[in-house]
């Protein structure tokens, strides 16, 4: 009953098994490795990008922050929701890689902005002239980090707003496959056909050990990327165990099976939720997110029954037993029926 | 009937003066001048501050930066309000000179936050651990942008709150002598006494040239900041020049008689504004900044006659003529009754 | 016959396998996993210093960053040999870190700085006041890029400068097994006894797939260092995978092992070039690292029979079939005598 | 006797006239300002250079830091020479103001660099691909800050070398009239069409309260150095000020009479050094600055007489009365046939 995080659970065995063939042998490092030019023409076919320069790093935060700062300059501002992993889950780390670009906060709704309110942040943020940044690249983030999936559509129609400003899009795509499980749509539709620059393109939250790839539909930028990784101590010696679960991730599709597992497992158990008495679901489940409330009671019951997850309005927190916790559930891969089901018939009592 | 803002207006003829009598013969550089001595003691006398650390620059946006980044932390937060000068109107120069800090805004009422949003805020902003920003100053503007003023029980209740999270407190005083002015207090009552610890105490709005002093009233930081000056291209070598200006602005509270002028003239223009069917005055004038609003029509008929002022609203300008306008008006030392009377005249028609 | 880096062989299999079993259920993301505590009791054991602060990277270049960015201000200078990782190899990388603070060059013999170079450039470095950079501390390399080491006493000779100007102390210890075995030192007569503040404990060029250990003697940097982590995007959200390759390299003395053979497979190749007319060897070899010298001629020779090292002087290559070009010679774990003396069979045609 | 800096005497007259002039009635900030457009006309015109794009600042550091920043990426090194003001005197001012770049230090005789020099640092700093910075700016200083001067001749064939490698050009000219008038070129030969694309031409230094121009023969990067001035802290929104001072500055050749004067002045006082037994010249001097030798007791004399000048070697000050001291010794417009008589008399003794 782990549902703490979707980066709390074992890596898929195919995966592991990848890194261990990887290790025979010698291998040129820093990504002149064999395995890289394969993740490569593999993440092309899939995105139906020839000419995308594709780049590998260890973690989510660094493909946010290099992307971003390679599409900004130091006196503008990104546009983002309030609820985005680059605003609140960083530590400053678009901040700091920018040199100091600001982040802008266009109002959400479920942590989705609308074409209305980016457009309504945007003119009001480029009206100030040298006085204040100026208006840098928009940040879109599916799977919202409350679990809604913004569709195809939807992207579309932000990244259009943007294109009227010339500004550039980046897609935070930490819950990529999920995101493209959920709508159904193909990558490239989600992404370079929505109108989106650069995306991160999840691997550790499903089911990798530690890998991302950062897509740039438009290769121009591509050395100054590798510039701004190698100097964000982000360019690994050892490339080769980043290519190999990159590439195992992607055979065979599955990352898409893998997002499947997840996705469904979160469906079952908001499926068991609605029908509690006393719980209350806060969002329609899209992804592999759920967010749930029920009382400190409860939340004490199963806590001490052994369920994991993380209470997310804990800075409200008081003592009142009746109080409503918000609690949020996230399923990988590994999550099966029988903990669910578990989880389920524990909340029930 | 220029109000377009406190930076149009002459140097008074006494700091002309005192800039032309610093002139005479050599001084050393960089700040090793006699004049800046008799400065750090004038002003620590003003204050009572006898320990403070007092040092020139001369733009207000260097005194907040360079004030800010010795306060803070790369991975910490500003908290501010949304119409902060820091935030609005500096061009990501908090965030540059801080090595990428973060602005947390505090809703404001009129420009001004309370110590409810105040805690609200910084409670929920430190609830992340290591993923989010870590709780960095508190910077409060006074005059405010919007012309509004705290009053010293008003500062001393924010700071309280600042205190409880332990964090250091600024104040941006680019208005301050019209602050003190309005509020009737000393300068220790609306600084060290109500909990401030460094203050931007601003010249240039009010008479000088080009000259700010930032005091810290706990020196502690002094090198600190000596050096972030100098490596932020804003220590001057001809210092003398900037010794001499604040010299002449403190000789005989020439800076509190400047400031009585200028929000005496802003008191002339509300009161007449407020008579006036038509226009709107948007918050209780109390230093040198009024708003009011009037139709585009009124506007185009006051701005062809020779009035200068911003237009407050002017990203949202469309073409009806009947659309209300946000006028700002600012007004300096240099305003005299004749030419806000004639102002004034012409809004009546 | 791959000499081209000690970054470019396999992982060891107890590495590997301590990665497999590190996979099984679920675990605390971001270094809350219990096999993080065990690497942190481990290595205050192994370094004997029970209140060490101690966190885990992926990379060698994020460990000295990171260090470095701890131990400076930006308006200081870091002292290091021209030859240093940090000023050769890291794309600026510590100039981005620290916010901008300079690399003061010290000169060297062999790339090993003395106590009278370094004395002789601090000493320079800090007459200018608040013109010049102020004196951050100092960064030694053990083994060193020309693959010579510094004995304890030498390390002690060097940190004893820095103390007397109140500096810390860095080790980059990329290689700092190959420096203990070479000199016979304890870790913590390597480190902290010799005078060193905090150390880069590397792996992955012994071994590991991608770990290295950040180790700060006195922890009260340890909060800052994990938030500058974090915005650097260098923390684990899957951070159990680092913790047990650190923990399986730690194990039964592995990385001593590790060392020992990649030294002793240096010895032999050494042995075996002096012998060789033709080749001139250009430092005595004392860890794992050669440079020799043979003609173009013999370097095509070498190429084409299947040889892989980097040849050092490659900005200067010309045409000539004569011109003597330098050739390092890396060798890990993985080196066999048969590959060595393949080599050396070749060299002696 | 005064012979510390040349930003140690007296503002010129003339352009403390023109500060009190433009101190009547209002005028727009931030720049706007109609004198500006003045300036920028007049600048062009000066330079044969209708398409530059010319901005005020009111220090010369930073002049050179927003240039550079403006020319650089973080990830590149900017070539100089171990002299330069901006390694030695802007305590990382040019590291802060690009994000990190790296400053590379080209060797120098008399602190000039030779094309032989450059071309050899600038080769070998860019032949470690995304290892190493890239290649950035070469920053060139004339008058140097030993006092030698570079030839158009000499200028052009530096920038030969940095155009062989693509590198963009500055010519740090916070002694710039002084450079123009020792070469007898004009300004446009000693920059554009001596291949320089950036220069901080000085006017703080001969005459002026504290104003540089920075001049962008090519205007494409404008707009983005203006947002890097405005974030720097350097936008006056007393603009005019600075306007005054160097339409004043421009006006009927005054800049050029300040620095004849200031060079003759230097050319009166080494032809008297040159004279003096127990003193050794060091340089031939060419602008306004000397450097000469003469023992520790002879030093004592001149300060206890009131001669004032930089001891250059202070940080290797012993107490051997016989030891040789460097002096540093410049003239500004200010200084006096008497008063150099006056020292040279005090010499002789």
């Amino acid at each position: 009953m782990y549902f703490a995080s979707d980066n709390t659970g074992p890596v898929h065995p195919k995966i592991l098994e990848a890194i261990g063939a990887a290790s025979n042998g010698y291998a040129m490092p820093y990504g002149a490795d064999d395995l890289n030019a394969q993740v490569t023409a593999r993440i092309r076919d899939i995105f139906e990008a020839p000419d995308a320069a594709v780049f590998l790093v260890a973690t989510g935060t660094a493909a946010n922050v290099l992307s971003l700062a390679t599409l900004s300059q130091p006196f503008e501002t990104i546009f983002c929701t309030p609820e985005a992993h680059i605003h609140e889950d960083e530590c400053n780390g678009p901040e700091f890689f920018t040199g100091g670009a600001k982040l802008t906060l266009v109002p959400s709704i479920n942590a989705k902005m609308t074409p209305e309110t980016l457009r309504t942040t945007v003119t009001k943020e480029g009206s100030r002239g040298v006085h204040g940044p100026q208006r840098g690249p928009v940040s879109i983030t599916n799977v919202t980090e409350r679990g809604t999936v913004y569709s195809v559509a939807e992207i579309a129609a932000l990244t259009g707003v943007a294109k009227e400003f010339g500004l550039a899009t980046h897609l935070d795509g930490a819950r990529f496959a999920n995101a493209v499980v959920a709508t159904g749509s193909t990558p490239a539709e989600m992404t370079w056909k929505a109108g989106i620059d650069v995306v991160s393109f999840g691997g550790t939250k499903n089911g990798c050990m530690g890998v991302e790839a950062v897509i740039f539909f438009d290769p121009k930028h591509a050395w100054e990327f590798e510039l701004r990784r190698k100097r964000g101590a982000h360019l690994f010696s050892k490339h080769r165990f980043l290519s190999a679960q990159m590439l195992a991730y992607l055979e065979d599709g599955l990352w898409l099976d893998l997002a499947s597992r997840a996705n469904a497992a979160n469906a079952r158990l908001a499926r068991g939720l609605k029908q509690v008495e006393g719980t209350s679901y806060m969002f329609e489940p899209e992804a592999n997110i759920s967010f749930a409330r029920w009382s400190r009671q409860g939340h004490q019951f199963l806590h001490d029954a052994g369920a994991v997850y993380l209470v997310w309005n804990d800075d409200l927190i008081g003592n009142d037993p009746d109080e409503l916790l918000e609690a949020r559930l996230v399923t990988d891969w590994s999550a099966t029926d029988e903990n669910i089901d578990m989880f389920l018939n524990l909340i029930r009592r």
